[in-house]
């Protein structure tokens, strides 16, 4: 699947450590869950690290169960500030009574390592709900881990965050603030138990742009909203979402510092980064062989829009209809009425559409004629739309989903083992 | 699966057809849907009439998307009264330019063939959205039907009324108003686009007691909150669901007019009948193979507990594990967690329970150690409970669902075909 282009933006090598003056490096340290019956052969302990000082935000899940780490990275970024991130896979650190405890322990374990102070470190966790977090291996593999750290790491570390996913989601661009070259690099991990109305998933973006820590989370919290938020795969909303930015400003431009256009500069960036991991996630959701890309316009505002486009991408009947390549539009309609917002239904229009081209399949609420043929070679392809209009307002917003599959349920009916 | 008993109440059989007075037919008129290759061996056409008008009272989706039947029955529904029921499936009628016109002829048809009104017909329709109804085989059909009319009917009139559906789903009960004898009995179907906040399903009850218009409306629209609308099997709620009473008197009771005790025996006959209806539909949901029941207790309110319940019976991360019989119980108290009401996670208590036995899997918040053994054995049972205590309040909930399957992604990947 290619990337998504966005104006002024170039896109580079290099994940996280494409921006100036990141190392990073994933190992397996031998995290392996309870009734498992091998390890997975692949990294499980990352570690990405500044070489300065940087400001640095996060936005974490909504969700009531919070995974041990989402509290302790809070009290860590209450400054703003963070220099290295440490995160495990195979095991969440949730509802276990000593998981702050543990959390405090990766970060204490990488600060002591790396010689920096422990509340400079972000520390994540993803896999296994409820199972205590065994602590030694990362107490030791923390030395190979350190030591391994090389300008170009972020491969090894992006593995490191992998639990279901099957293809590696990182992207990395260029952009100019006052007239230096920055560069902005991400990587995320996510493919079920994701779910709009958070920050889903987990995270890592690095820059070495100068901008406040006010201004660097007000960019992370703006841009959540268009992207993240808008992905669902299958309508479940992690215990351990986050997603951080560390802006360490090695590029040397003049630091961005109100919002002008040098800050408008740099949210485009985040969100070419952040919206491009949206559609990677979404097409790796756990089991999917398609995106669905559904694009709602003509509403009378952008949240209704929102509302509308979510609940197509989140109906189990459209998904599985897009996995069976059936132009079930009937199935559209429905999500698009049963979707908590105002408007008229015989003002909908819908089209299908694809690298293979677009037919109206809807219009005014009642069905068009189409030729079927048509619209399986449309919904052969790997990328769909679904082009809804509701109106003549001037609110919009894109949602990105995947099919329903077998695969799904083949995933999700023994995980834990 | 068995009968869940309610205080009070003796089971029957005959389904709409056991109260007194009550006809019922179905045949197999040649509704083919398009795309069809071949018509399904089934009926499609269904007639239910009474031997006396009745007072009726019926409740219908929340779908801004409504089924042209459902615009119909609800002028026919105006003033209370009825005395019979058409309907099909294959097609929804819903989503055409000519859908209330089709409608409203299927009730002339039906009135000329039995020598009444036509407004005295409810009218429902169930199958694929937006393709045009043809009405000549429900003409052509009408007599025949008409003329196979009996009193034990009821078995070919459901069959009339299924689509997806692997069961037939009918309770009856008799109970006692005012020393006399009366029986109640309704027929369901429903199994994909299955979701609360509606009146789920297209559901028909008949009973002989006599009760007002207002009053049998006022029992419905509670019974249905704690019934049928809490039964999920995707989230998807439908465009046609109709849920309706016919009340005809037969039974010789003083009418029930008031809401004293007469009003309450007549509401837990009703709410027998529609939670074993809402049960089956939840056990037959799209490619299930086992019934969900989640009770939540403890809550500040009853309405906060069907948050909660709800939450974790719409869960695809937990339908899998459910399919799969895992007990991933951190996905349990992951919905909990999302669910959209306050509460403290650290209070929450979990139970997982069936035939062989309940376990404790979770207490305030956190996992305690439990025999994966015996939770196997558990999960192997048709019929799984989930207990959660969210805290010390009087709010309770029960809210049903089903497993997700790879039948369920099988079923819906091609619908049409």
């Amino acid at each position: 699947m290619e990337l998504k282009a966005v104006k002024n933006i170039k896109f580079v090598e290099g994940g996280v450590c494409a921006a100036k003056g990141f190392k990073a490096n994933g190992i397996q340290c031998g995290l392996a869950h309870a009734g498992a019956s091998v390890t997975k052969k692949k990294n499980d302990l990352a570690l990405i690290v500044a070489d300065t000082e940087c400001t640095a935000a996060a936005v974490y899940t909504t969700n009531k169960v919070k995974g041990a780490p989402i509290l302790v990275t809070k009290e860590h970024l209450k400054n703003g500030r963070a220099k290295a991130v440490i995160v495990n896979s195979v095991n969440a650190n949730t509802c276990n009574a000593d998981g702050v405890e543990k959390a405090n322990k990766m970060c204490e374990l990488a600060a002591k390592e790396l010689g920096i102070d422990a509340d400079d470190v972000i520390v994540a966790s993803t896999g296994v709900i409820g199972q205590v977090l065994p602590i030694e291996p990362i107490a030791n593999g923390m030395k190979e881990l350190a030591e391994g750290l090389t300008y170009d790491g972020n491969s090894r570390a992006l593995e490191a965050i992998m639990t279901t996913d099957t293809q590696k989601k990182e992207v990395a661009v260029e952009f100019e603030l006052g007239g230096k070259t920055c560069t902005m690099g991400g990587m995320l991990k996510g493919s079920g138990m994701i779910h709009p109305n958070m920050a889903t998933t987990l995270t890592f973006i690095t820059t070495d742009a100068a901008i406040s820590e006010e201004l660097v989370q007000r960019a992370l919290s703006d841009v959540v909203k268009v992207t993240l938020n808008r992905a669902s795969v299958d309508g479940d909303t992690s215990t351990n979402d986050m997603v951080c930015v560390m802006a360490s400003g090695s590029a040397g431009n003049k630091p961005v510092t109100k919002e002008d256009g040098e800050f408008e500069k740099f949210q485009t960036a985040l969100y070419a980064i952040m919206m491009n991991l949206a559609r990677m996630m979404a097409r790796d959701g756990e089991g999917a062989t398609k995106l669905i890309e559904c694009a709602v316009s003509g509403a009378d505002s952008d949240k209704t829009a929102e509302i509308v486009a979510k609940s197509v991408i989140c109906s189990s009947l459209f998904k599985a209809a897009m996995f069976g390549e059936d132009a079930n539009w009937g199935r559209i309609l429905c999500a698009v009425g049963y979707a908590d917002a105002e408007f008229d239904i015989n003002k909908v229009d819908v089209k299908i559409g694809s690298a293979k081209g677009v037919i109206d399949v809807c219009k005014n609420g009642a069905g068009v004629e189409f030729s079927e043929e048509k619209a399986k070679e449309i919904l052969g392809e790997e990328v769909i739309e679904i082009i809804i209009s509701i109106g003549s307002g001037n609110g919009s917003a894109v949602a990105w989903g995947c099919d329903l599959t077998y695969d799904y349920v083949k995933i999700n009916g023994d995980y834990r083992s």
